[in-house]
């Protein structure tokens, strides 16, 4: 028989139910059950129940975990993250602060270029090393499973790189990695005047490759003024999807340029940022069923606008809220940050993003039957918080209040 | 001799110098010192220099703590809370959501007369342990002194009661509480209306009493259109510099109603919010050199305006940075996000703002000759931080990269 751990005690559970991501008012009708508890035996959760007064002697040859009358949700999952990436780019602060342009940066040697080149010059285990200690600290703040992006490496040979990285991180690190290849994510300089050709490396060389060898679930690529054009986004995006990738895009986040619509038209899982998403773009999204993304920590970052993820909800299209993690417009990991700021910037209510920090962004990585709520037979990705009270995490914030972290059924962190 | 402690191998030192509250360009020029060590004998620092190699070897009879290339900065100062109160108001996270008005809260049951009723209610001891975990809290995130403000008893009985409170943490505490009376906070429901009498009565018989026990170094007053006018402002805080009390005033949060020149007339040591401040008003704070305490988490957290920080930076006020941690306009007493805000949203400097949460926070609070910066003979309160640059810390913000804190020259924690 797997191994079993009991959690009981638990004085609140907070968990949206079912497999598929929830749009308009079901994305707030998350389940609260009050005095009960889990059991899992080996990576998944088998019952959840009542909690009469001394259940846990009937476990006695179990490991068991009082919650202490606490609040238990699923784990947290970070649906849009850059985790792999060489350097860091502080030194760009100071400029920034000073209100230097994007071009001031770049011409200062900094910008994602910079970046490019950190990566190309690391190592494979320089790129490890570090990820896997940004993994840890996502893991603190209550992430179990999170998507991750490639893009900073731009040439076939460092795109593989960071996505065999990944594939590492993913085998050796508790937290749940699902790959995704952007290598579309910007031109880099030795295509600066040869964009056609850097698409077709990317579409017919690049996109091949990292489908035979099976390192990437997704492909994104970053729609936008001054990246890639719809046009250059229908090609790359139709060929990941003939090749067997399931879609993701960067879409309307400076620019209002059809990008949703685009995700629509090739049935993507998700489209990503949405500030400057118009109301067309919006009942297409509907339309097709595609995941909003929302990054509030960026728009926070870089002073842009809050994406109008209320009137996403009311047009039921599925939110779900992500970090962003990366080193040039969001350097936050912490995605209950991320979480505060849906509450008090998108005005988002607890329990819509509990939904969209665990089902729906489950959902936009196509983990939705396996992970995202709690229930039996999903996987047991579960959270102990310091208090007894939903509410209270969003009311609190800026304190980490994970008590307790359990990922695939093993403590993987207590406070 | 005292028992002495040696922090070797610091990679980077940053700091203000000096003892007074930093204005101006000035606030920005921090001292960065490489490759150094601090000796702290008893609770005093007494000696900063060069880290040649093995230095840690003449010092085998000391306690030593190795800081591997880290950088090293003063502990943190928060120099405005509200630590000490009755319950928490997360109830009232749904209606503030959906927009509903103050006065709504208010007939909810919401609102601060919710916490003047449980603070009257609740008992010495409840709330010594309350704020005793919270100190805990800030502790994790590198504040080592901080102030508090009454204000949420409201009657004779309960402002000392948590005045008491605060004596008691601060005997018990390694943080360090400077306490403030802040007995006009708000008019209680029971003089709703009889205003003139609450206010002679804390004029007349909890001030006296407080100055009397000892039980605050400073007096605020929240001087704000539906709180306390400038004339009452004046009546209570002229009383309390005749009992020879230190003066503080919250002051153009919501309104431009001249706190500001009040601040400066009455030798405040300093105005705090100043979101509406206008020329007139930093012209006078300026002359005057009444420090400016600028709380961005609460304009973060209500969707206010950001005070013009900046402005006053180069209008020669000395500025500082707080959390303002209170159950009802800011409940988050992590001081790093603020300072992240004043970072991105005030567009401070890194120097600028180390600046305003240590030298300048510590001037607010009549400390600067005692702490707030790195020199021999101040106080033993420092952080080891997870990185070997200023910037990072606030490049990387939402992340805890607090590694240990020292006080009082104790090793009072490590991550």
């Amino acid at each position: 028989m797997d191994k079993r751990l009991l959690v009981y005690n638990i004085g609140c559970l907070a968990t949206p139910e079912g497999s598929s991501a929830k749009k308009g008012e079901e994305q707030g009708e998350i389940t609260i059950r009050n005095n009960c508890h889990i059991l899992i035996e080996g990576e998944k959760i088998v019952e959840i129940g009542d909690n009469p007064p001394g259940l846990e002697r009937a476990f006695k040859d179990s490991e068991t975990l009082n919650a202490q009358g606490r609040l238990v949700t699923p784990g947290l999952v970070d649906c849009h993250t850059h985790l792999v990436f060489g350097g860091w780019r502080h030194g760009e602060l100071g400029l920034k602060l000073k209100g230097a342009s994007y071009l001031e940066i770049l011409a200062s040697g900094g910008g994602i270029l910079n970046s490019v080149e950190k990566t190309r010059q690391a190592s494979f285990d320089g790129l490890f090393e570090k990820a896997y200690g940004l993994l840890d600290e996502c893991l603190l703040y209550g992430v179990t499973t999170l998507e991750a992006k490639s893009g900073y490496g731009l040439t076939t040979e460092s795109e593989i790189k960071c996505l065999e990285v990944m594939k590492k991180l993913n085998a050796e690190h508790p937290v749940d990695i699902v790959p995704t290849f952007m290598g579309a994510h910007a031109v880099p300089r030795e295509h600066k005047e040869s964009r056609d050709k850097f698409i077709a490396l990317v579409r017919d060389e690049t996109l091949p490759l990292v489908a035979e060898k099976g390192l990437a679930r997704y492909c994104d690529i970053f729609c936008e003024k001054g990246a890639f054009s719809l046009d250059e986004s229908r090609l790359v995006l139709s060929k990941a999807k003939a090749l067997g990738m399931a879609l993701k895009i960067h879409a309307e986040e400076i620019t209002s340029m059809g990008g949703a619509a685009l995700a629509a038209e090739l049935g993507c899982v998700s489209a990503e940022h949405l500030i400057k998403i118009d109301e067309t773009g919006i009942q297409a999204m509907s339309k097709a069923g595609v995941i909003a993304v929302c990054l509030p920590c960026t728009s926070f970052y870089l002073n842009e606008d809050f994406a109008p993820a209320r009137q996403m909800i009311q047009s039921n299209v599925p939110v779900a809220v992500a970090t962003d993690f990366n080193p040039g417009s969001n350097p936050n990991l912490n995605l209950q940050l991320a979480m505060s700021m849906a509450c008090y910037k998108y005005k988002m209510l607890p329990g819509e993003i509990l939904t969209a920090v665990t089902l729906n962004a489950a959902g936009a990585i196509g983990k939705g039957a396996e992970l995202g709520t709690l229930e039996a037979g999903k996987q047991a990705d579960i959270l102990v918080w310091d208090t007894e009270d939903l509410d209270y995490i969003f009311y609190r914030y800026g304190s980490n209040l994970v008590n307790t972290v359990i990922k695939r059924g093993n403590i993987a962190r207590r406070s």
